[in-house]
C-alpha cells in the first residue's frame, strides 16, 4: 500500500490522499463534481440524522423544492444575482426543445422557496413558518478540491419567516449556537462563532453569522454560516401578511446552512500521518473487530469473535473484518486509514487467556482487557477519544492563535508564510481587505469583544475586534 | 371552505384537489415542477426510513453521485439513450462560459454510476457490489400530475454488480419482492409482482420485474421496478474483474427503484369523498388529539388534553391542535382531508366522566372509550385500520378485475369506458400494443401463469397470460 504523503510538509497532498485512498470519496469524469462513497456518506448520513432530530425539536419541518430555478428569479434581488450569476450552471435546453426562459441548477434556494412563501404566508397566523431542505446545490468551481470546494456539494438549508426582526434574528443565532454546539460535541472541533465583516456576508443578508474552524495547517474553514436575510427579499418576493393590528407587513427572514464541508474539516482537524481519525460520536464504525487466526484454529476464533461482536452490538457501532485475504497487519492499516476510534483483537492466545487487545486510534495504546471488562471498556474509551479528541483540537488552535497589536507590515509576512489565526482590531477601512490579499489572508470574522486599539491596517483607533487568517 | 370534487364521477380533479387541499404538494412556477410541502414530505421520510433500514440489512450501501451527466455518457449504450434522450434537461453554460461538452440533469443515474464501477471493481472479491442513491432526478413531462407524472421527482435509484447471471437475477428479484411487502404491508396495497413484456422494460434491460397497483378509477399504476440490466453496460463502460479462475469477465448488473409515485398510489387507493386516508403505519401523524372547550374551561381541558398526549405518545405518533382560531368542526373537517387515522376528542363532559371519545377516519365509527382504556385501544384500531384497509383495497381490486377470453373487439369498450384490469392470453404479436392503445389500454405485465388459451389481439394460441389496463 502507498503510504501517505507527509501531513506536516504537505498537508494538501495529505488531505487529497486520505480523501481517497479511505474511500471517503472518488473524482469523477464530471468537471469538478465528486462521488461521496459509502464510507464517506455514512458520515454525512450520521451528521444527517443528528442534525435532523434536532431541527425536529425546534418545530422546523423538511421539504423539498425544485432543483431547477428560472434564471428571472435570481434577478429579483439584486444583491442575490450579482453574489450568484457567475457560479450557475444553466439549462438551455430541455424535452428536446430551446426553453423559453433558461432555467438555473439551484446554487441555493431563497428565491424558489421565498417564491412558495409568498404563496403559503397570507396572515401573523401562518408565522413563524420554520423550512429546511436536505439536497445538492450547484456553484461552478475552478479549483475543485473534495468536500471543501466543489461544483455540486450536499447540503441543508434552512429558510423560515417571522413577524418580527427580533424574533428573525434570534432563529438566525438560535441556529448559529446549534451548529457550534453540534461542531463541538459530536465533530470534537472547536469553532469561532462570530459574525461575518459586511463584505463576507451572504448576497442579501443583513447580517451572517459564521463557524470558523481551526485547520492543522493553521488555515481557516467556515464550516456553516446563518443569515438574517435582507427584508428586499421579502419585498421582491412579495411575501406579505395581515399583522395582529389587521395591517399588512412584510415578514422577517432567516436562512442557514451547513454541508459535506465539515466532513472536510473533520478531517483536517483530527487526521494523522496514519490517515483519518474520526470522534466516536459521528463514527459510522467505532470499532473494529479483527479476529487472528491460522488456517488450523481459524473456525474457533471466528467463534469467539462473533461472541464477542454480540456483546459489543449492544455498545457501539461495531464491524468485523473476518476476511482471510488479508493479514492482520494489512487490515490494521486500512482501519487506521480510515479513522475508526477502537481496534479489538483476538486471537488464540486470548480466547484461552480470557482477554482481548483494545487499541485506540488517536495514541495507538494497546491494553489487555477482559473478556468481562470489554464492554464497560469500549464504552469508557470511546467517552475519553471524544474529549481527547476536543481537547487536543482546543490547544492546536490555541498554538495557532497570535494576539497583537502589530499592523500588517509587521505580521502580514508570518501570515503569508506560516498561516495562523491572528486576533487584531479594525477600524472597519475597507482597504484592509485588498491589502490583506497580498498575504492571502482574509478577515474571517467580527468578535463580540473589543480589546483591540489600533487598527491592524492603518493603525488608527479600532472599531472591532476580528480574525484574520488564511482560509480554504 | 372548498367541498372536495366527487370522487366518483371527478376522479382526476379529486385527486389534484385532494393533494393541494391536504398540503401535500403545490404547484410552481416551474413548468411541471412541484413542490413536496412538508406534510406529504413526511410520508416520503417514512417510507424512506422503513425501505433504508431494509436496504441496510441487504448490505446495500447509500452513496452520492453526481447530479449532471456528460450527454455522450447517455450515448454509450444505445437502448439507454434512444430511451431518455427526448426527455433530459440539458446544461449548456456554467460558471459564465459555454461548456465545451454539454451536461444533462440525471434522468437516472446507470451511466455515471456504471462508469464509477468500472474504477472500483477489479476482483471478484469486489463483488457483489450493492449501491443505493436517495435522489431526485429530471425527465421533461408535458403533462404533468402531482406525484404521478412531474419533470422532477424524488426516489431511489439502487445498482448492483455481481459476478454470475443468476446472483444478478436474484437480486432483482429479491428487491422486487422487497417492494411488494412494502407496498402491501404499510401502505396496504395489493400489487401485482410480475414481469413487464419486453416493449415495456427499461432502456437497457434484459428483464423488468414491476409492481402494478390498482386505483380506485380501475386504472393502473406502476409503482416501482426492477431491472436485470443488459451486459451491453458492463461492455460499454469497461468494467471487467479478474474471475475465480483469473480470467477477465464482465459483471452482471441490476438497477431498481421506488419514487415519490407511490404517495399518489396511497392516495388513489385509499382517499375518500373526505380527502386522504393514510395507512397507520405509514402515517406521519398516526393520531390527532382535538381538545373541545370553551373560554371559561379552556385551561382544564389543555391540561387534560396535554395528559392524554403524554400517554398516547408512548404507543403512537400523535399531534395536538390547540389552537382557539378554529372551531372543533373545523378541525375535524382539515384532519379528516389530511387522512390521520383516528381522532381523539376529549371535552370537560369526557373529563368529568373519566372518557374521550376516539374516531377512526376509514370508516368515521365514534367510541366512547374510558380514560385507563384509551391506549390499549388506540394500538387495537390502528392495526384494524391497517388490515382493513388492505381489505378493501384488494376487494375493491378483485372487484375490477376480469378474467376473460374474450378479444379485444369484444372487451376494448368496456376497457375504454369504463377502465378495470382485464387478464387475457396474449400470442406476443406486437400488433396487439397497438390496437390497445386505441381503447386507452397498454399491457401492464406478463403473469406468471398461463391459463388463458387464445390471444386476446388476434385469436390465435396464447403464450402469455397478461394484464390489459388502462395507467397513469
Amino acid at each position: 500500500m502507498n503510504k501517505l504523503p507527509n501531513i506536516k510538509t504537505h498537508f494538501a497532498d495529505w488531505y487529497q490522499s486520505v480523501v481517497y485512498d479511505a474511500e471517503l470519496a472518488d473524482q469523477t469524469p464530471v468537471r469538478g463534481c465528486m462521488v461521496i462513497r459509502p464510507y464517506g456518506y455514512a458520515i454525512w448520513e450520521r451528521m444527517q440524522h443528528i442534525l435532523d432530530l434536532q431541527f425536529k425539536k425546534l418545530g422546523i419541518q423538511n421539504a423539498a423544492f425544485p432543483l431547477l430555478i428560472p434564471l428571472s428569479f435570481l434577478q429579483k434581488e439584486k444583491e442575490h444575482v450579482e453574489g450568484f450569476a457567475p457560479e450557475v450552471a444553466v439549462v438551455s435546453h430541455a424535452g428536446g426543445k430551446e426553453l423559453e426562459e433558461p432555467l438555473v441548477v439551484r446554487p441555493t434556494s431563497e428565491t424558489i422557496i421565498h417564491t412558495m412563501f409568498a404563496r403559503w404566508i397570507h396572515s401573523w397566523r401562518d408565522l413563524p413558518l420554520k423550512i429546511n431542505q436536505w439536497c445538492s446545490v450547484v456553484r461552478w468551481e475552478m479549483r475543485p478540491r473534495p468536500f471543501l470546494r466543489t461544483s455540486e456539494f450536499w447540503w441543508q438549508e434552512g429558510h423560515t419567516a417571522h413577524e418580527t426582526e427580533e424574533e428573525a434574528r434570534r432563529m438566525a443565532e438560535q441556529m448559529h449556537q446549534l451548529y457550534r454546539v453540534f461542531m463541538e460535541e459530536y465533530l470534537a472541533m472547536p469553532v469561532i462563532a462570530a459574525a461575518k465583516p459586511p463584505h463576507e456576508r451572504f448576497a442579501g443578508a443583513d447580517e451572517t453569522f459564521t463557524l470558523e474552524g481551526c485547520m492543522q495547517d493553521g488555515k481557516a474553514l467556515q464550516m456553516g454560516t446563518s443569515h438574517l436575510i435582507s427584508q428586499d427579499f421579502a419585498r421582491a418576493f412579495g411575501i406579505t401578511f395581515q399583522n395582529r393590528q389587521e395591517g399588512i407587513s412584510y415578514p422577517f427572514l432567516t436562512s442557514w446552512g451547513v454541508s459535506t464541508r465539515m466532513i472536510g474539516g473533520m478531517i483536517m482537524t483530527h487526521g494523522d500521518q496514519k490517515g483519518l481519525i474520526i470522534p466516536p460520536k459521528i463514527a459510522p464504525v467505532q470499532v473494529v473487530i479483527i479476529p487472528i487466526f491460522k488456517a488450523e484454529n481459524r473456525e474457533r476464533v471466528l467463534e469467539a469473535t462473533r461472541e464477542l461482536a454480540k456483546q459489543l452490538h449492544q455498545v457501539a457501532r461495531i464491524t468485523v473484518d473476518e476476511s482471510d485475504t488479508e493479514t492482520p497487519g494489512a487490515k490494521f492499516y486500512r482501519w487506521e486509514l480510515k479513522g475508526v476510534p477502537l481496534r479489538v483483537e483476538i486471537g488464540m492466545r486470548d480466547i484461552d487467556a480470557g482477554t482481548v487487545t483494545v487499541v485506540d486510534r488517536p495514541e495507538g495504546v494497546k491494553r489487555l482487557i477482559q473478556w468481562t471488562q470489554v464492554e464497560q471498556t469500549v464504552e469508557d474509551l470511546l467517552v475519553e477519544i471524544q474529549q481527547k479528541l476536543f481537547e487536543k483540537a482546543k490547544e492546536h488552535r490555541a498554538a495557532q492563535w497570535v494576539v497583537t497589536d502589530e499592523t500588517l507590515a509587521q505580521f502580514g509576512h508570518r501570515l503569508a508564510e506560516n498561516n495562523g489565526f491572528y486576533e487584531v482590531g479594525w477600524s472597519g477601512d475597507e482597504k484592509a481587505i485588498v491589502a490583506l490579499k497580498e498575504f492571502g489572508g482574509t478577515i474571517r470574522c467580527v468578535l463580540p469583544t473589543h480589546q483591540r486599539k489600533r487598527c491592524f491596517y492603518n493603525g488608527s483607533e479600532s472599531r472591532y475586534d476580528i480574525v484574520v487568517a488564511k482560509a480554504y
